[in-house]
């Protein structure tokens, strides 16, 4: 898909200044009596999961508009998945959708294995309704009031496993739209109570070493209530559910001015953070690119997670979660894939032992500087060399532009015009 | 389309409790000094124009549900339009949208005589891509980089004028997505630049009894920035354009915590109040129904008016504009356009004279006191007994519902599936 | 302190327009179903505490600007908080907050006898330092990371415990500034953990039959984060603790849009709500008085305090938590007072089967309509007269002021200048 | 006050270190095409002005816990800010506050003259009241009901010109807290025009010479609404006045979510940018330091205010303005007034002709990415050897520590217990 030679002939244009910038940063951390290739090691050793969605180009209720080779199916999708990890060796895996993304276990296997990917975690999709269902999700879906409804939503969170069993997955991921557009039209409580009665009959049929990965959201597309509203709520499902249940955060999902970073502290005190959808955002649920409106609170949600490390049972699910309306995806996600390589690595570069000493003597001014000292370090030449270590490319965008990937297959798949895709 | 018996009927089962209720409220008022009657009839002389694209189920990115008996094209519009104010005799008018709406204007006057409506702003549409188009608003129309799609918006705006010139429209809503979802994507200076130029355009063009209403938006469907924003960048178009440019407010167009109602008090200030779009928000730009959220905010929005009301040239233009995703659009109209006149009639209640002399006093506490009192008054009677006496439906949904016309129109009309309808 | 006399005289003025219009709401209800004597019973048995700090003016960061015959100490507040109660018959309990209303027990009860009231809730106070205090509060009170000033403050709270256990109160509330203004002052983790560990050792100094009332607020005194800065790190306190801590929902602490009618069923339903601090606000925690921005919103609370009525268990505690800038404090507790009894008598007005009937039908336009005939409802004759039964004033401030009970304390009471009282 | 041997000693220490990172930077951005000397020179001419109150430990309204050392009066604010400046180089001059900082001019030039700093924007205070002041502003101010008051509030900011004239200010900032606490307490439009009256007098006392700066504020200390609320109100004062009035925009002083960078690029397009107060918030108007919380944001500020750079007559005015409640002042404005200059200085490496080609071809993702190198760039080492070259303090926290100052100044200023200062 990506010639070998393109990636070859780009990194070598931009490996000697590479490696200029790569010695300067190892001198320079070395005097803050940091190993720089340590630091390489842990970020080589990172990797993101890619929504299968997500290569497409998504949309707004307003309208979408199409991209030039947007993936016709999910063999396509693994494709430009594919891709976006030749380039970055940073997203290992696919978050598949069903039923959007159903097609028979042993085919989705062999493009995976062709393709070198694995698969993440499983989504299941209660909040469209699809040409031959029987019930509408139209007013709800786990917690709608009727049982039929409610049967068939737990029915295909269960088929959701079972394909995902088949395929390497260990994790379903249950996001829902249900809620209400009045106040009355739903009784919280009620609702609530069908919702913990469905989604237990989810949990029941979880293999033991799966993950129930529940994701909250404060709106949209409900816009009054959503049942699994935020943080709370969510926790209480995952304490009624098992052990085996967990809360998703999505960076994009909460109330303005919330500290994010602090529900992820939260959540790992308590042994029920299961993972996250990473983006960025400004105003709402934006699916924007991750770190691209405020890469300070990323670093912050990785500060948490590299503290959390010490813990060797601690081991959330990564995975972007974007909507790609004005960009290429392709380059939006290795971008994205990065970002979030580049908040880990700064993240490794604080100095610990110093910011627990100024939290202790209440030295907020020295312990803030601590922590932004590792923002403020430009790790952009560890990530680089990670990348060329590991065969991809210096510069993703510039080598992916390079390889005509995207002209190659807009011969292949036709333009497809009308609404957006359905982005979690 | 609405058996008049039906609503004779329904009225006849509901009339002698509304007499009783009207003239106890006749009473009660009678005490406070105030004429029920003289209210009445301001109430039954006030009219909102309903848009023709409200008469649709609308949807989300994530999905639209459809309702049954949708309207197929804008004559079928204009039969919804006109059930909704022959239930209500509150919606005179219909705002159409180009090119959804464009017909023959030939046709569309003779339909609106038969139905009894007539029309209202008219509403261009560059966001959203029609299939025959030269250039594609991905990336802005008005404010676009590239001339000749700007000079295409330019010219969709002029057509929406003619055609609505010629059915007898007297005002133009231009609401544009153009914006940005990533810092550095555009220069805001240069794109605004762009916008007041091609904006002036379509300004020159149009009729000297005309008025150009620019509507602000704080986010989507841009995520990073909006070229017009809020209504401080809505005030400097209207003041560059000219004198017939002017501001329309959407009630769910600002950002959180923003005091609505003051935005009012100033444009009013200023000459520059163009219009509203009614609707009500929680979170984002919602499109609930007008006060199912917040009433009392509505009903601070027309203090403002009945105290500007004392101009007599002060005459902004109403309309309603939601998305109606879980109910039956007729009946949300219905009851959205009741729900502006009760807002208008308790504001109407105000003892102005006590309240100026409250807050000369700055006796904080009397001044809202005063206030609220005319909120807390339960007007229904007034505006049922309006509803009455205009032939229209005491209690418009019973009656809706008794008609049978949702299952009639749903006989002639097949369901549409598919993505969300656009709102404004 | 207010003279019989004036009681009878203001109300005679107002008993005949009174009677009629609750004759003719008794006649209108009656029509609806409802026994308007059920609903006056229930609002006059209805109370609500006062906050003892509510009774002086308060103030901002930038000033206060005190009142006329402002209280000196907790004597002068118990008889202005007589007055409140003596005029609306609706707040028959004060909830003290210590240091600040410190004084022997055998004084404490022999005012509240005097001035007819009972105590409330006990407050703490660790958010200011106290002259002769050993530690300083700077830096955190309950999670603070010196163990002798967590020591410190969990020996206030429960040195608050003992005193009211002798003034017959039956419940701690504890609310802390403690938080950090930078990212990296302080880890989250561990500073929760040592909330938990001290705030269980209070909760371990708890009488059997108390109530530990745990809140929540998003922001300040601490601006980038705070301990306890949400109902889900409330819902864990309380379950950390055991079955006698539950929360505390005060109306101003959450974050912007966030639909707090929802934590306050969820916090319902997993037997977690302990009470509520009423207020009003539209921008922060602005302390504003009750219902006086989003009336509504009020009512949805009380709507889902109605419906959990049902259980016989259910009884969280209700006090007023008000800062009163720029009016007089005992004007705007009686009128918030008879607010909160608004909001309660109208969604005694819901019929609720017939809610529950459109819920499960998903017919949403009639369940809101059903709530929302409620809240529309005018009940202010149902408080009139239950307060006139109850010996109280059919208009209070028009009483009250006719008194001149604030012209006789500002002759006995020095004004008092200088920064605003804490408000919690 | 601070000896030039500590300074010496300390950055005796660092310079090594230094002189590594600056070479390695300046050959990096060397392949970039940037010249590092050109850079670090604009940063060296750069300077920004320290609020005179903001060398005081700020509070809430809760509590202030008083620091050590606090400045007792103008003169020793004076010998603090010129602490900053000394081991900073980046804060020359001070803006006073009126009549905190009321003293005969000529002690004022003596002292400034004595320490090297001038004075910046001269500061009105007309949201407390005085001790011997005639009219409270406890109702406002500049747009207070009475004419007295009025005139009063306009006297004080001719008198604050008056004075600012004397020590060689250029400028007056208005800053009013008027606003109202209830919807209904003020009639918007009349106290708009109030203030519109009062501030012409103001304006018509100014120098041609001078600027007046109007400062917008969502809310607080009024907490419904507030006269000067947005940059739409303020662009309509700035508009009223004339030339000589501009706007001011605080960072922390608009809605959750806004698009500050976007506002100063309009305020820039239309002339009315005048200046800034430079702060970092999470919540409201939080005073955080600068920086501190999205430091992404203040450099797309900053990336406007270089794009504008272009115009020679653009010149808005720099002021820090942040409230110092949990560390040393001294220290936060000294980090703060280096974040302002990195800002500055990472949007100077941007390619801005490169930018532009990316915007003009609508490729979102490479504009992006573009601004983003900037930002990413740690130009720690040109912000260090401007402050060395200029014989400040390459470390100024560290070098302040050393040096004693505080334990100094703590021996001479008694501690000052007692409520917030206020901060504007």
């Amino acid at each position: 898909m990506i010639e070998p030679d393109i990636i070859e002939q780009t990194n070598d244009k931009a490996a000697a200044s590479l490696r200029a910038d790569y010695d300067a940063l190892g001198e320079h951390l070395d005097r803050r009596g940091i190993d720089i290739a340590t630091v390489k090691h842990k970020v080589a050793s990172y990797g993101i999961a890619v929504p299968s969605w997500g290569v497409g180009t998504g949309g707004t209720r307003f309208a979408r508009f199409p991209g030039a080779g947007e993936p016709r199916d999910v063999f396509d999708k693994l494709d430009d998945c594919a891709v976006i990890h030749r380039l970055t060796a940073a997203t290992p895996s696919v978050s598949l959708h069903i039923p959007w993304d159903a097609q028979p276990a042993a085919d989705l296997n062999s493009k995976a294995e062709e393709v070198g990917l694995a698969f993440d975690a499983m989504n299941s999709n209660t909040f469209q309704d699809q040409p031959d269902q029987a019930h509408s999700y139209k007013f709800g879906s786990l917690s709608h009031t009727d049982a039929a409804t409610r049967r068939q939503a737990v029915d295909h969170n269960i088929a959701c496993i079972e394909l995902g069993r088949q395929i390497g997955s260990k994790a379903l991921t249950i996001w829902v739209g249900d809620g209400s557009n009045f106040p009355g039209q739903t009784n919280f409580t009620r609702q609530f109570g069908r919702y913990l009665d469905a989604a237990t009959q989810v949990y029941d049929a979880l293999p033991d070493d799966w993950t129930l990965l529940s994701e909250h959201k404060m709106y949209e597309p409900a816009f009054y209530s959503t049942v699994v509203q935020d943080w709370g709520t969510n926790l209480l499902i995952a304490q009624q559910l098992g052990d085996k249940a967990k809360c998703l955060v999505d960076l994009g999902h909460h109330a303005p001015n919330v500290n994010i970073e602090m529900i992820v502290a939260r959540l790992t005190q308590f042994g029920k953070l299961g993972g996250f959808h990473f983006n960025d955002s400004k105003y709402g649920d934006d699916d924007l690119d991750t770190g691209s409106i405020d890469p300070y609170r990323l670093f912050l949600v990785f500060n948490e997670l590299v503290e959390a490390e010490a813990d060797p049972d601690f081991d959330p699910m990564h995975m972007l979660d974007q909507s790609h309306n004005v960009t290429d995806p392709i380059e939006s996600l290795m971008i994205s894939a990065t970002e979030v390589q580049r908040a880990y690595a700064q993240a490794l570069l604080v100095d610990r032992a110093a910011l627990a000493g100024f939290q202790d003597d209440n030295d907020a001014l020295m312990a803030t500087t601590t922590l932004k000292r590792g923002f403020r370090t430009d790790v952009e030449p560890i990530l680089a060399m990670a990348r060329l270590e590991a065969g991809a490319a210096i510069d993703p965008v510039t080598t992916y532009r390079a390889s005509g990937y995207r002209a190659r297959v807009a011969n292949e798949r036709p333009a497809v015009s009308g609404a957006g895709g359905g982005i979690v």
